[in-house]
């Protein structure tokens, strides 16, 4: 296995990877988050662009120099990553710019970005000897922890609120998950699921507690500069809700800078709903950054959250890079999935769409020119969630069975 | 252009593609089904194996030399095909059986198979000059259109019974089709879209009408032969409705082997559900094949069809290559899907696991040996149907909020 360190985001304190497990020991779970360092130095000349593809049959594992595993390790039999990303010529046309490119992640296996990360959980698991392995998570996180712990033969437990939408319980459930719903709040089920996922010796893949899961999500940053030819957009957007998936394109981005790959990072901006915006509201009452836990509430429940796990990385790094943050709100993220899925035929979840609502505000606000490049990251299948988008299409309305009635209802626009 | 013909599956009447749009005028619509016919002559030498890839990031228009549309043309910006292909050494294990390959077509644009035809069929309307295309359907076909035409700019009107469940209709709505919601069966809308359709001159992608439509999918054949080294299985598993999808992959390996890029093709295994078998009851009748209609039922709805329209074309083909057919239960359905899932982390639509649900039939007659290898076709998504597994899915228990309550119900099994 190549060197690497664990460093805590907060105090500083490096740790081999033998020496912990998770978090920092010192500063704890809330703020001890550990970021994977490799010997830049070490790595500079051994990777070369030319090593990477913008397809590729090993999907993620192309990038196995630049992740925390075993060389030539065991592998989940899913392919996770090499999802497509389009150059947009209606939208580059509409709103005036250079290109806009879109990164459909809802293609992944389970269809989320989330597949990454859990793909390196269940290989950081088995690699470990943990026959089991668990989170706490209603969402994207638990359907997609349950597909590749299916394929890989490990035992899952997931912590759910059991007030959680028949249909998410639904996929868990024929995967062969044991799903375990808790009568009480997402919270409650994640500080009960810390409690017994420790006791009883199972490997944990709650987010930003293991430090593994970002280095899976940075792949996402990794094949983007591929597919790219290594010509990074100016502007890069993302929605955010722990805020790891932020903190994974600054990581990888940042990883490739490190090594040489890439000259510059583009500004990346985190889009929140108005609703869910903790981490915002953390950065803009500044260093040091510090918890502003909040009642949450959006249509896009996959970024709902009001208790962010990874707000501290996600500030940071977004400083650290003169990232950027935006709200919208509900409607605008609504909006999004309609213009997004009309215009590019990508059917984005409105998590999803809410990095596009993100690009629409800047744009509304001047911030781009002819020149500017942008590329847009959909995290998620529009097919995950179909009611929502309901709140924002007419009511169909039923046509008698008869070629006049019918003709003249597609007259009136049906 | 590329030369080709098309000939009628009934009369054996041939056509230069201008003389005639959709089917044989002599035999009508639903006997005179065309195929498109190359000079594989021409094509011997030209074509070669070394043309294609595993995965490309042109998707099915690797295969342009093989389909029939004009060289370097206009194409949709959406990814189709290079869908993954996994070789299941779980399922090959538990069926002591040389190779079980799963290819999951899922991954396409929207979902499912239906993508590759519908990708040929936005061509073919820009090649001809159409502004609007049409179909009847309320299931893959409908979805698939939609997201296609959006991404090309295509006006799109699908017919569809008002009955169809909410969820398929708000992926329509959402991708800005134009849904006409008939009040009646799905055959009344069939039979109103063919009405309506041509006199407003759009262009039609109704199944097995369309001559092209079934090129498109026969790049599943294609890609699994290029993906699995041109080693093609000894059996290969599709489920079967209208027919198409099943012609398609004979039409494919037919025309490999015309062109001398394989020299054999695998036994060909179409598994209908009990419910909706009029294409088996059509066969078994034997020669001249006719329609037996039907009163279709199955959990499989994306199959469950009364009226196939590519009956002959499954039939003949079947016939003239010693394929076979299966019938299997809703309750093998049901329980396929939720195997599949946990043995190869593919969560398929039913209609998707039916394929799987044939193939174990066979197991248990006896069939298959240590050395047999086969593939199984996945059609759709799991995302598109969640609540049909519930039927075999226990209900789950809440669980108080504290640990020990938690505890317990973990030694229980939850």
């Amino acid at each position: 296995m190549k060197k690497f360190l664990l460093r805590c985001i907060n105090c500083g304190r490096e740790y081999a990877p033998d020496e912990v497990e998770y978090t920092c020991p010192v500063c704890g779970d809330r703020m001890g988050t550990l970021e994977v360092i490799y010997d830049l130095e070490l790595l500079k000349g051994a990777v070369k662009r030319e090593d990477f593809h913008p397809f590729s049959l090993r999907g993620i594992w192309q990038f196995e120099p630049l992740l925390p595993v075993s060389e030539g390790g065991w592998r989940p039999p899913l392919l996770v990553g090499n999802t497509p990303l389009y150059d947009s010529a209606r939208l580059a046309k509409r709103y005036g710019l250079n290109k806009v490119y879109v990164k459909d992640d809802g293609r992944n296996p389970t269809a989320s970005f989330k597949d990454r990360a859990s793909a390196i959980a269940v290989v950081k698991a088995m690699e470990k000897g943990y026959g089991t392995i668990f989170c706490a998570s209603t969402g994207n996180a638990a359907s997609s922890l349950a597909g590749l712990s299916a394929a890989s033969g490990l035992n899952c437990y997931i912590f759910v609120p059991a007030s959680a939408p028949e249909a998410k319980l639904t996929q868990l459930q024929v995967y062969g998950a044991n799903v375990v719903p808790i009568d009480g709040s997402y919270d409650q089920a994640f500080d009960i699921s810390m409690i017994i996922g420790f006791e009883e010796n199972w490997y944990c893949r709650n987010s930003a507690i293991n430090p593994y899961l970002l280095e899976g999500k940075k792949t996402g940053a990794l094949e983007l500069a591929v597919q790219l030819g290594w010509e990074l957009p100016d502007f890069l957007f993302v929605s955010v809700g722990d805020g790891t998936v932020l903190s994974s394109f600054y990581k990888g981005f940042m990883d490739l800078k490190g090594i040489g790959l890439i000259d510059k990072i583009p500004t990346i901006v985190g889009v929140q709903a108005e609703g869910a915006d903790a981490i915002i509201r953390a950065y803009e009452k500044g260093k040091p950054f510090e918890p502003d836990d909040i009642q949450a509430s959006s249509v896009a429940d996959s970024i709902s959250v009001g208790k962010p796990r990874d707000f501290l990385k996600a500030c940071t790094y977004t400083e650290k890079n003169n990232g950027l943050f935006v709200r919208v709100s509900d409607e605008e993220i609504l909006d999004s999935i309609i213009e997004l899925a009309r215009e590019t035929g990508v059917f984005a979840e409105p998590a999803g769409a809410t990095a596009f609502a993100g690009f629409k505000n800047l744009y509304h606000k001047g911030f781009f020119s002819q020149s500017t490049s942008v590329a847009i990251i959909i995290t998620g299948n529009g097919l995950k969630d179909l009611k929502t988008p309901l709140k924002v299409l007419e009511p169909l309305k039923k046509i008698p069975a008869e070629p006049d009635k019918v003709r003249e209802a597609i007259k009136r626009g049906c």
